[in-house]
């Protein structure tokens, strides 16, 4: 059933090329990615035209980052509910099509409860379609404010951190416009920084296997105008050494609720390093990346991906042709086993603040982030 | 009048092919290399006829790895000389071709000036090519028993701190036969507790940018026999954290007399991961890698390699035609600017002990490393 097709942007101007957007042509409701696989090479937009599209979009990484994601699960909800097709199987799907960025199924479950009220309400399966595709929506606007929202708590934190601005701020992976209904996260903090004039330059981790911060985070530092320089992960070690670093950025998949924040691999090690050098180790995320049903960082399941990941090396313009079980070029011996986890996780003692669009936790404790939580529970009543 | 040609071997049974052979075809003598960089998909041999095309050799890193950075330099000036070249301007040249191996200036420095020696003593031109060649044969030589030493210091230290055997090593890199006239610094450690039955497991960080790990490490241990897994370096973090890491192994490409170690690029941020999770943190590497005369860390010249090596990828079977400046796919936006230092430095205070063939250093003192120098020098002697 699965249905995905590839279009190319007549107007080729990026920074008007949306991560997601729903469309509905004569032929019915789509929802409408750009393909992050394939940028910064090429950008291709990725039509869906049903939520097992969509589950295989989120599997490849078409369509990433956590705040996105929920979007994503929440409109593919509302898809499968425009098409006809079975809700609660579609958001089931969608929930688990990624085991560790807990927005996914936040969003998949929020377009369901909002399909379901409708039809317990004596409402009729068009009705609970626009009420999906309305909570889709919702959840879509809610991200950009929130986007907006981060972006100042946390600039505000940079300067209370560090006076004087002239910020170097060392990021990993992407959570840029890319992820986010808005700006993003750990990206749209550095971003309000390039607009006051305080960021003296964004270090980019090229963030291995996939390379969302060559390819994705460099991209969007580009169109932004910011100083940027790209490194090996491996190097940022150097960078701290020489005290290049004033603070580190980056986003999370899922925040526990002792704190612990797991996002993209490599982030625990940036944390030690920003630990022994005695720079602030901040996370920025959405209130709804904290997850109080996962105790801590133990609870986290990390996600294993496939080992070519890291035994082939891909590229969207590299040809396919021949090629092995990834659709790469082979770089280790055939027949290397790999070790590919997506995420890590960083305990809340080597987190110095978390950001979230309610504002900044610091130091990072359960009691806090509680607190934190039911604050953004009494806004959204 | 660089002058390099590849050359394909007919008998293809690669443990047999030696990182680095002197041979006298009767065109005249040549330095026959393994050419590094087409590993391991192909087992290629590249052979240089003067001074200048092994300079180009080892900035391409066809040959690299400090102790055979070594050997060659030291087989570069008899080649030179062999040839009728000027051996001075050889010398000089291949001392400076990469910055930070202090083995290849000694080894350059040894054969000139063994050929020095015998015009000084009266001898022709012929008897002082004799000379430098015999110095790096005897490099060569002492170096593949220096490999062995190491392999029993480094194992015994291995049993001490970590008895019971069963070990899990980390190491970074590429550090076995292909680096050595032997079998290496760190990965002979590694190989000799395979071959004595106490390895459990070979972590092999991948070693980005130029995945001498994913390539040229992971190529050795399956030929070997050992269990190995491949990672990215960003993984290694999660490795830790999970308590999967009984010690680090790595080599050195200088250690500065207060024992600062200058290493691949990512060392640093491993040697911080393992002091952060109290797991031994050992260097390997031959007395001559030891430079009384660079005071500490700070004084080590870090070689800066091309951004391209970052901003582009590249493997042995992509196609070059209409490739970029560094002959790569971009993966980056174009014109992004990358930091990429190929090594980094890591204090004495982070190195658990360095072991070298004339025994192990712990805890790593300036004191302790220049004790054991002269005992190097009283051997020799």
């Amino acid at each position: 059933m699965a249905d995905q097709y590839a279009q190319s942007r007549e107007n080729n101007r990026p920074t008007e090329i949306p991560a997601i957007r729903w469309d509905e042509p004569p032929e019915g409701p789509v929802l409408v990615l750009l393909d992050q696989t394939r940028l910064p090479a090429e950008e291709v937009e990725l039509v869906c035209t049903d939520a097992p599209a969509l589950v295989e979009a989120i599997r490849t990484l078409a369509v990433r980052g956590a705040p996105l994601l929920g979007i994503a699960g929440a409109y593919g909800v509302a898809l499968a509910a425009a098409r006809g097709f079975d809700v609660d199987e579609a958001a089931a799907s969608l929930a688990s099509a990624r085991p560790t960025a807990v927005n996914l199924s936040y969003g998949a479950r929020r377009a369901q409860a909002a399909h379901l009220a409708v039809l317990r309400g004596g409402g009729d399966q068009k009705q609970a379609a626009d009420a999906a595709l309305a909570a889709a929506r919702a959840l879509h606007e809610e991200d950009a404010q929130a986007s907006a929202r981060m972006a100042t708590h946390g600039l505000a934190l940079l300067d209370e951190l560090l006076p004087g601005g002239n910020h170097r701020i060392l990021t990993h992976c992407n959570t840029g416009a890319l992820v986010s209904g808005g700006e993003g996260t750990a990206f749209a903090v550095a971003l309000a920084a390039h607009r006051a004039g305080r960021l003296r330059r964004l270090w980019v981790d090229e963030t291995r296997p996939l390379l969302q911060g060559a390819r994705l985070t460099a991209y969007e530092a580009a169109r932004s105008g910011m100083a940027y320089t790209l490194l090996t992960d491996n190097a940022a070690g150097s960078l701290f050494s020489a005290g290049e670093v004033d603070a580190v950025l980056i986003g999370a998949d899922r925040i526990a609720a002792d704190g612990s924040v797991a996002n993209k691999v490599g982030s625990y090690p940036l944390a030690v390093l920003a630990r022994y050098h005695h720079v602030p180790f901040i996370v920025v995320a959405p209130v709804t990346t904290v997850d109080p049903d996962t105790p801590n960082g133990a609870a986290i399941e990390v996600e294993q991906r496939a080992g070519h990941e890291v035994t082939e090396i891909t590229a969207p313009q590299v040809p396919v042709a021949g090629a092995e079980a990834g659709g790469g070029i082979p770089v280790a011996p055939l027949g290397t086993q790999a070790y590919n986890p997506a995420f890590d996780v960083t305990p809340p003692e080597l987190v110095t603040a978390i950001v979230t669009e309610e504002g900044a936790v610091s130091p990072v404790t359960a009691e806090a982030l509680e607190e934190l939580c039911d604050r953004s529970r009494q806004v959204t009543i």
